[in-house]
């Protein structure tokens, strides 16, 4: 029987997001959101522009920030991310600085590894328009920078937020990339779907379809390639019974 | 020379989006801007609530809309989806329907490799807060689920369709995991390198930090590694050439 739900997995300490001198409420209260989206919970502030915490903020968040513990608000970005291991600056600009450029992928890989072992790391976004100055970059063990659309790059906070955050729950995730859900109908065993073949062929004998025998050996076994392809459940093999016969009832009605 | 601009790749036909029954302007536009973030451009309505195009939508895609080839507009999902080849369906939710379930990321490379093809393939996404019919999963080849926090699955349209994006520019993407930026200073070569470690051990030497016989080889070595780590250009050897000597000079003056 297969299951979408993914085995629970240790992703061991989230990474932490710092948003520096974020202008907007509305901006915290949205990358909160794309946080909690993402599992991920310690925000901290560096020099918020509009009063922080506020009901704007709250109302952006749709309730992410009751969610989360209190956020922390610093007056520097050196304070605010003095207690972590590592630290990324997310950046869309090429800056005149000899610096890694990661990918949020890359990232987010090292963020497990980086959590499992038990350290921690931060995630830096400059303000809305602006970025982070070189000063906050320099601080940082690497630049990430999100491979998009060169001739667009407009990408808001709550966007790299939800990027940064998805990759990194991404990289700690075991959901099966393809999985057929089934809701509790088995998949047919071969047995069943070959009787399935024989009831099937029989009728398309019978009706006259296969009447052409040079054709015959590849016309059945293209049809049973297509069924192969349909994954079909115990249920469905019933299903498909039933159609045959009353389409057969039908015919021999006419 | 380093060079965090990735090499020109060709994605083939890019996916549609199709917006079932979006209710507000505004979340069209923000879409469109995500799409245009990934470099998406076919956008497609099914029976809009808000009249369309507006100028909400349009302030809300911040230029997106009006950089893209007008937007069509349909009155059944089976319409809008009529020219494509394959079609995924965005849903968080479980259905009672046996249908395979994909991450977004195998939809991205799907797409790629069906766009290089040069057939087409489109993304469905719900209206906002009841997602999509039931009937409408049932056209599409497979759902599309983002693993997601479970405790928080509140993803905006916007988000959802910048995920799915992002996936399908990713899987087309050359864009290395990790580069070092240089910006036209190369990195040292191992001569360099070297040179300074003689440089630097010397000074060492000289004022007795190595003093200890047999703790220096791994002391040497142990700060070898340091420098190695650093990934030094050709002109910060230079400047590291420059401050030992100038501390050295400072210390002789003493």
């Amino acid at each position: 029987m297969t299951d979408a739900s993914p085995t629970p997995v240790d992703r061991g300490t989230p990474p932490v997001i710092v948003l520096v001198e974020p202008q907007l409420a509305e901006n915290i209260g949205t990358a909160a959101r794309a946080m909690l989206n993402c599992g991920l919970t310690d925000l901290r502030l560096v020099n918020p522009r509009d009063p922080f915490p506020s009901e704007r903020a709250n109302a952006a968040s749709v309730g992410a920030l009751e969610m989360m513990p209190p956020v922390k608000i610093f007056d520097s970005t050196a304070a605010a991310v003095a207690d972590l291991n590592m630290v990324y600056a997310t950046t869309a600009r090429e800056r005149k600085m000899v610096k890694p450029v990661l990918t949020p992928r890359a990232v987010g890989e090292l963020a497990v590894q980086a959590g499992r072992a038990g350290r921690k790391v931060g995630l830096l976004f400059g303000r809305e328009r602006t970025g982070l100055e070189k000063d906050d970059i320099a601080l940082a063990d690497a630049v990430v920078t999100v491979p998009l659309n060169p001739d667009f790059t407009s990408l808001n906070l709550a966007q790299a937020v939800l990027l940064l955050g998805y990759e990194w729950y991404q990289a700690g995730d075991s959901t099966p990339p393809r999985v057929l859900e089934s809701h509790g109908s088995p998949p047919a065993t071969k047995d069943q779907l070959y009787a399935f073949f024989t009831h099937f062929e029989r009728a398309l004998d019978e009706c006259g379809f296969l009447r052409n025998a040079e054709a015959r050996p590849n016309m059945i076994r293209n049809m049973r390639n297509m069924w192969g392809r349909a994954e079909l459940t115990e249920q469905e093999i019933r299903t498909l019974h039933g159609v045959v016969k009353e389409l057969t009832t039908l015919r021999e009605k006419k």
